[in-house]
């Protein structure tokens, strides 16, 4: 029986750190993401791929806001815009690899609870980097709050509450079982809280990693892929001390998170969306970058990132 | 074996002629044409359905355009982002009626021949109505085609080219065949050439109802619901001889298409996917609004649109 993995791509690998978002651009690194997913896929897998969207809601929330003859959507309604965006760049540079209709994007909407306290702390960064001076105009101006991120100046930041359901779990599988590569959740997904105003569409932009990580478990998937700017995880990262991890167990990765190894902004919520699913049944999660993913996948490969394997059931309490 | 429709609602049905396209519009819009899809579905029938994007589609490009910050996307990347709103907005109001997880959007990209003259005339009107002199002033500044429609004033209008494939069809009923609603081809679909420069992406907006036609004859539907304005197709509109179309044969509807009782830019288009439809196995072509929607198509109720009906075989040529 096939296996099935499920890829998270970063927002920023299709709009990438110094890139303002140009369909060029945006087609280039789409291209390159579907190679790595390719090599994926000859090694055996079924696939399924979700984005973020971080640069390109961000993006779009300031042209919404930049006409007085339009009115601006909620975010919702901007990360659904965004899975109709990066689904068709994505869904486009598969198909030019491997035929028309191999990949299929579908509108997707998970559940988060309306008492999630991330509601009230907004701590995921969206859209472009700006000076100190003009975030704070903007934060005024337009009620945003900003933050400062990687060290790079600030940006806007929203809230970000826990994925909970996936409502097109069904249409996913479905389309998995016929064979098709899907690319859903988008940007973590359009989140939604039941029956509440505005068809329940919750002011929020949730976490692709924890969102790949849920529709991995619900799909009963192997693995869940993790792609990120860097070949391995680090212990020690910047200090002289500093080494890079290839192959560990939960247990090992559950004890380098505990001793605050990986940065909440950064490899943490990594990590944890890893941890999770090997907690419930995964088989197999991977963090590296691009061009390693199908050899840290296999286990072929001179070079391979990190995989971080299912620990021995009893060897040790992985939480 | 249950049957399928196959219906065509237009980007207006979704921000109707006065609004600004607010997410709350949109949101009740959305709601008032899941029930008319309701009925439909009570009614025994399997649903796709296929949305215009006019106004949206418009709408967006001139937010894309109003701020220097973040760059705009072209035409189909807009269109793209365009099923992705509404695909979410249609999805939802259909799930608050029939549970959650009965609908779901798919990014559908249709194929279109690069040859097709209509890229060298633009016929299709996006976005907003504009006085003239605005109008005249916004096609120099942004190179614009633009054009008076309806008597209601000047607006943009972009090439429409006849749509030829659908690239995700097989998705597309993989779904169906599950059970589900499926909401595809959004905006006419996103329109792709082969293997052309970006990707592929061709500068234009396909015509719903056309791209509507093809997804019916694709899967083999039995009908096609084109959901307008208007209760009926009327005969000698605006004179004193002025009457209504109630259940008439293709044959029928060829000849007053022929005599052009059917404008181009508003009946005709619908007049023409209909008989097309009905040309290639359809059995049963509907032209009417939402509220007559399912009684049209029963041919149930009191009162009823206009059915056009598959003529007897070898009665009268329908083309």
């Amino acid at each position: 029986m096939t296996k099935t993995a499920v890829v998270a791509l970063g927002g920023n690998a299709l709009t990438r750190a110094g890139q303002s978002g140009t369909c060029d651009e945006m087609l280039a690194n789409a291209a390159a993401m579907a190679s790595a997913v390719h090599a994926v896929i000859e090694a055996g897998w079924r696939v399924v791929i979700v984005h973020g969207n971080g640069p390109q809601v961000g993006n779009l929330a300031l042209q919404q806001e930049g006409t007085a003859m339009v009115p601006a959507q909620p975010l919702p309604l901007l990360s659904a815009m965004t899975q109709g965006l990066l689904g068709s760049l994505l869904a486009r540079a598969i198909d030019l690899l491997r035929g028309p209709g191999t990949a299929v994007a579908i509108i997707t909407h998970v559940t988060v609870d309306p008492a999630d306290p991330a509601f009230g702390a907004p701590s995921k960064p969206i859209g472009p980097f700006f000076e100190p001076a003009e975030a704070r105009q903007l934060a005024q101006a337009r009620g945003w709050v900003v933050q400062p991120d990687s060290g790079r100046g600030y940006r806007r930041v929203v809230a970000s509450p826990e994925p909970v359901g996936v409502i097109e779990i069904d249409a996913l599988r479905a389309l998995v079982d016929a064979g098709h590569l899907v690319i859903a959740g988008g940007g973590g997904g359009i989140p939604v809280h039941g029956t509440g105003p505005r068809g329940g569409l919750a002011e929020a932009v949730i976490d692709k990693d924890r969102a790949a990580g849920l529709i991995a478990r619900l799909l009963g998937a192997q693995a869940l892929l993790l792609v990120t700017a860097v070949d391995r995880l680090m212990l020690d990262y910047g200090q002289p001390t500093q080494s890079e991890l290839g192959a560990i167990t939960a247990a090992e990765a559950a004890r380098h998170l505990a001793e605050g190894q990986f940065p909440p902004g950064s490899m943490g919520p990594k990590v944890e969306a890893a941890l999770r699913f090997l907690a419930d049944d995964g088989e197999l999660a991977v963090i590296t970058s691009p061009d390693l993913l199908a050899a840290t996948l296999t286990g072929a490969g001179e070079r391979s990132g990190t995989r971080i394997e299912r620990s021995p059931v009893h060897a040790e309490p992985s939480r």
